[in-house]
């Protein structure tokens, strides 16, 4: 299934055809990626819906469940409509926006609040954000609006606030921005957010412009893994199963149909039902891809338009209510039969 | 601090004293790596308190968060005590001990399950464990027994039950595998397990030999992060600290020294309390080892020992209450010092 589609329960994601040591040889390196990084996507997603769009930032780099991770999650987060990550070496790889902020040490290492800020606002005169929360906030913020005057600073600036209350905090530092004739100054916010602190953050109406998001996000903290498998379907042209209590499996190689009626599971031969498209695309074909590799923006593109497509109670962050997938008639008798055959031959019938 | 010592909260683990701009930059790779496997080997340790000297396999590879996470859970998991993985480049890389059973897909791909169980065992005469319940595991126990004897198979026999209530199939198949006058077949259990999984079957009695332990453990399902930070504690000679509301952190160079009365956080040029050990020690210096690389084995032993000086309340799997550590006479009044210099500088006080 291309990148990107929003997929639902007990839909095939994938399907190998090889001798049976090659299918077994790549299970687990496809299971691992396939399986985190929808994790991952369907993590990040519910933070693009509680964001209603505001800039959000993959921040997750040093909580990440290792390197890969931290790349996996860069690249996915952009894919589902971050706008930017911290990790400069994901940005590089993968050319996704790169954004962070002065560090806590960096205000640390100066004499003065005031003095690192105007030093880092030196360094980079074209986009500052700086963070004001070392100390104390208010102070922090009065500092800033200091070297923005004193600097003669206009374009591109911002705040950072990254601990205490985001909601109380966010508000007086608009106030005292706007009251110093600074409008145009963003405040940016994280520290150990996720998609249910923004959705109440912007519900609340925090005046609060991008959203850094880390740890919760990056591990996916209440959710950190999925229930993927991995399954013989067919083999040497023989429809096969799995019958063990709650494991269940369906034989046969199939197709998703995604239509105005919903999505249906069927076998891979059958006729779409009206209207509806094929899901499962062929891109390798011995060892090469016969489709030429995609931009991370067109997938972005699929991603937009499958979460715009959802209902509404599939969209929202608590008890979310997803569609589900009908199996198709031929993929049912097909079932029933093979699970009779199967019963007979290992001798339970 | 070493690998496999067992560390408390707030205690400093790594100490990086370099120009600002290098300690900045390994700062993100460095969380991430000590952050992950600390979280893993806290979890993976867990399962071993719960698995009371039964045997422990690594089986995560499939669901851990991208795959160098998975070589980092295979290398953690021996060095708490696991005694195998199920992840054959971990196995080569590390040189743990590796161990897997057939796949579901394996038994599906033969006509019957005595065809696959028979294949399967010419395979691996000398080590042979047979998937049970792909169809029905009491049947599947009998096929077992079956090939055993005609092939006339003796040693390092075992059975899994990857699937059901693993307590009661675990004692229908030590009956049958007895009855059949079999007692040295094994029984090994997996499937969704995590440490309270394990406990409960342990205390209850079930006669399971070996867990194979997967998905839960490998993410750290229900704590899959730590809150670990990376702080500047001294700039130019001079300690510093950062303030901010929870946020706030002790100043200067640190030694954590572990004595008869717990451990003590203190300054790194302060003596040792009585009959202490300091724990950090240095590892590089100027880019380069100070001291030789160690050995899986030897950082094994150092965990048993910390594991088994740790008080019965802090290994309990429920409500553990672990020790916490002291904060020295001398760190402390530095503390002081710092705060008041640090805010008079920054124009609160």
């Amino acid at each position: 299934m291309p990148e990107g589609r929003v997929v639902l329960a007990d839909e095939p994601l994938l399907e190998v055809t090889a001798p049976i040591p090659v299918a077994q040889l790549v299970e687990t390196y496809l299971l691992n990626v396939v399986t985190f990084q929808t994790t991952i996507a369907s993590k990040a997603a519910r933070c693009v819906i509680a964001a209603r769009g505001k800039d959000l930032v993959d921040f997750s780099f040093r909580r990440t469940q290792g390197v890969d991770a931290a790349m996996a999650v860069a690249r996915t987060t952009a894919m589902v409509g971050f706008v930017a990550t911290s990790n400069v070496e994901a940005g590089r790889r993968y050319g996704i926006p790169v954004a962070g902020t002065m560090a806590h040490s960096y205000v640390e290492a100066f004499p003065s609040e005031k003095e690192a800020f105007a030093a880092f606002a030196a360094d980079h005169p074209t986009r500052t954000t700086f963070l004001v929360d070392t100390y104390d906030t208010a102070n922090g913020v009065r500092t800033a609006i200091e070297v923005i005057r004193e600097l003669g600073l206009a374009d591109r600036l911002g705040i950072r606030l990254d601990s205490g209350d985001l909601d109380a905090l966010s508000r007086e530092a608009r106030r005292i921005l706007d009251e110093a004739g600074l409008p145009n100054v963003r405040i940016f916010a994280s520290g150990g957010l996720d998609e249910m602190d923004v959705d109440r953050l912007v519900r609340a109406g925090a005046p609060i412009d991008a959203f850094g998001i880390g740890t919760k996000m990056g591990t996916s903290a209440d959710a950190p893994y999925l229930d993927s498998v991995y399954k013989l379907v067919e083999f040497d042209g023989r429809p096969v199963l799995k019958l063990s209590a709650e494991k269940a499996t369906l034989p046969g190689r199939k197709q998703v149909f995604r239509g105005p009626e919903g999505d249906v599971i069927g076998l891979r031969e059958e006729p779409a039902p009206e209207g509806a498209e094929p899901l499962l695309v062929p891109v390798m074909r011995e060892g090469r891809r016969v489709v030429p590799p995609e931009t991370l923006e067109e997938a972005r593109a699929r991603f937009r338009r499958d979460l715009e497509r959802l209902p509404e109670e599939a969209r929202r962050l608590t008890n979310p209510r997803p569609p589900t997938a009908r199996i198709s008639e031929r993929l049912r008798a097909l079932t029933g039969e093979v699970r009779q055959r199967t019963l007979r031959r290992v001798g339970v019938l």
